[in-house]
């Protein structure tokens, strides 16, 4: 028997007690976390197979169902982050081999194709410009072209602040035997979605956006096309964690005994939960009307401090997270650390191909007030007068 | 333009306000939290990226080199629960067509067949009945019939109680130029493991056992063999939401700028931390102490009670989870019922291989005192006397 003794001490600064600032979050996400949320985390543990849990897990798809506005039985909370759900509706929707297109006018469909690429799908990327959305007939053309089984599009993008129309598509990718997915993980609840009534077939969103919840849960479901796709499946996915099948049957979805597949968040599930609770309560149009009104007041002070929006046509401006061009002669860095350094309040710069162009301001769920307004407009005054200029 | 109304209505369970019951949960896990764990998933919100979180990530790194006894430099905490830090594993170790070899004496290590399979390994895997454990001959004639690129071990079989013994693997597994892959989820903090010492290559382990700490974060670790088989991949892995080489730049394990790649569970980190501080104020081998002095008290009440431990050889009985042989006559599932629905304690039945054989116990962490003991032997002594027998 060998013996072996201890030569790694007790780290030092985990002697040291946690402590974490109060930060106002008007970036892109994570917002932060409604009362109840906050609240609900601190909560005791159940097991994740517990019947209270289960039922918290059937409250759950109720409150997706509502937000999504679909009758989908298979619907459920992924145990990850948005990236999570993506991956997750790639891995089961996808089989290698099979013609997959993008639209590809920001970091996620980027990140789409990524993925399909992974997965040894033929991927076809329509690359945009930043702050573009594509028409029906861009998206007519690509299926044309390309033959996909399946469409990535991203509703709110929120690396670019543009929101993609979304009527019609659906049926226009049914009409040519494909599939629609679209990414909500930034505009659920803060512009409208009815998943049935456009005919999308999968959709995700996120917990920590509009709905004020911990980052670490996702929303997600499938339509009875798109789950005859997973169904029908010559592969196993490559991924035993997100197979939908074992998800769906885990989420109650599927009519048969629920059996364990790994162990879900429970903590981060009891948040989810109350957001989805907050949701329902305060009703889908009110807090559509409430993201429009403080985003159009954000747009008409940020216009009185001589900001240039970043998207052109106000139709496909994003009602969550707002793009500003990065005024001329600052370093968008300057102007993001004076904000966090001098009110504690996160905006962002861009991201992947709008990194460099943009400011991003985002008024997600509980922050979507006149007051945030007033403290970034006052913040981002005073950082365009202590900022150095022409400094590029 | 179509016009849409909101036809799915808010759903009615979701104005009910959430309550969840108090319980004692004795099972294999999750366990009950730690009262600084609890604290600290109350805190408010940080952004994923803000300085404060990379010190807390930091943190997090520290507490797993000292509860893995490792210096590896790429050791990160994995967003999700024990079955992603094992997929991340084989997904960026293994490569369509690589050798494979498991111990299967259990459900842990067909799960990793099953993974590796999805990936597209030549999967070995060594079919073992519950209760056994593999001894050095037996991995010697598999790594020489089947020259595996990595051999998969279970260090805490919590399916079966057992421990796997892991002196002299490693070693063995290197002189035959295979990696070795541990399964520290259910044994972390409960039994010794030095994994520099030991020379595991790839060590994970979870937060919601020993740790106390919510379900949604694990351990994971590499040592420089294994990056280097990472790093030299001729494909992508399968994932992006798992890819190792980027994971390491998000948990600055690769001296490059941390780049945004998901939103990292901020609050189950927070907790994380404050487990990982536990277990370095506490010591390790205090923690080691407290498990194997709770666990030989509890097989002394056991046997106390007629009932008769799973695992034959002591050397390799589990110090956190203990497994009984269901008494005869009765049906496990009365057993686990009686003491839930009596006493508001989880005990559980077997999972997989060891279904309907065994009863589990669990004292992880804070849960391992005697105290607890007391009440499970009280509970179980109870339901012994009022559950139906030969029922079966
Ligand atoms: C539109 C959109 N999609 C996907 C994601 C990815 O989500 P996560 O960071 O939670 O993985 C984000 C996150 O910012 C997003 O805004
Ligand atoms: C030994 C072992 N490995 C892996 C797992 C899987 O972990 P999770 O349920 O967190 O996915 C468990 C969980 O019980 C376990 O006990």
């Amino acid at each position: 028997m060998a013996s072996h003794q201890l030569y790694v001490a007790p780290p030092e600064a985990l002697l040291k007690p946690l402590s974490v600032p109060s930060r106002l979050l008007l970036g892109p996400g994570p917002s932060n976390l409604a009362p109840r949320a906050q609240a609900a985390s601190g909560l005791p543990l159940i097991g994740h197979m517990h019947k209270e849990m289960f039922q918290v897990m059937d409250e759950i798809k109720q409150g997706i169902q509502y937000a999504f506005q679909t009758r989908n039985p298979l619907t459920l909370a992924v145990s990850g982050s948005g990236h999570c759900a993506l991956e997750t509706a790639l891995l089961n929707l996808l089989e290698p081999g099979d013609s997959f297109l993008v639209g590809a006018n920001g970091i996620w469909g980027l990140r789409a194709a990524d993925i399909g690429e992974r997965i040894g799908a033929h991927v076809h990327p329509m690359i945009k410009e930043p702050g573009g959305h594509y028409t029906l007939q861009e998206v007519e053309e690509g299926l044309t072209q390309h033959k996909p089984v399946l469409l990535f599009l991203t509703h709110g993008e929120s690396s670019t602040g543009v929101l993609q129309p979304l009527d019609g598509y659906g049926e226009l990718c049914h009409r040519y035997q494909c599939l629609l997915l679209v990414d909500a993980v930034a505009s659920l609840g803060g512009s409208p979605i009815y998943m049935d009534q456009q005919g999308i077939d999968v959709l995700y969103s996120g917990s920590q956006k509009v709905l004020n919840s911990p980052p670490g849960t996702s929303l997600l479901s499938f339509s009875s096309r798109a789950k005859h796709k997973v169904y029908m499946r010559r592969t196993k996915p490559f991924s035993f964690s997100m197979d939908v099948m074992l998800l769906a049957n885990l989420w109650g979805c599927d009519n048969k005994p629920r059996m364990y597949h790994h162990t879900t968040p429970v903590v981060g599930l009891y948040s989810l939960r109350e957001s989805l609770a907050l949701m329902a309560e305060q009703g889908l149009e009110s807090s559509w009307r409430r993201h429009h009104e403080a985003t159009a007041y954000l747009h008409s002070r940020l216009q009185g401090l001589g900001l240039q929006l970043f998207v052109r046509d106000p139709a496909t401006r994003l009602p969550t997270i707002t793009t500003v061009a990065v005024p001329a002669g600052y370093d968008w860095r300057d102007i993001v650390s004076y904000v966090m350094d001098h009110f504690g309040i996160e905006i962002s710069g861009g991201l992947g191909p709008s990194m460099g162009k943009v400011l991003r301001i985002g008024l997600l769920g509980c922050n979507a007030s006149r007051e945030n307004v007033d403290h970034v407009a006052k913040a981002l005054k005073e950082a365009l007068q202590r900022c150095p200029r022409n400094k590029l």
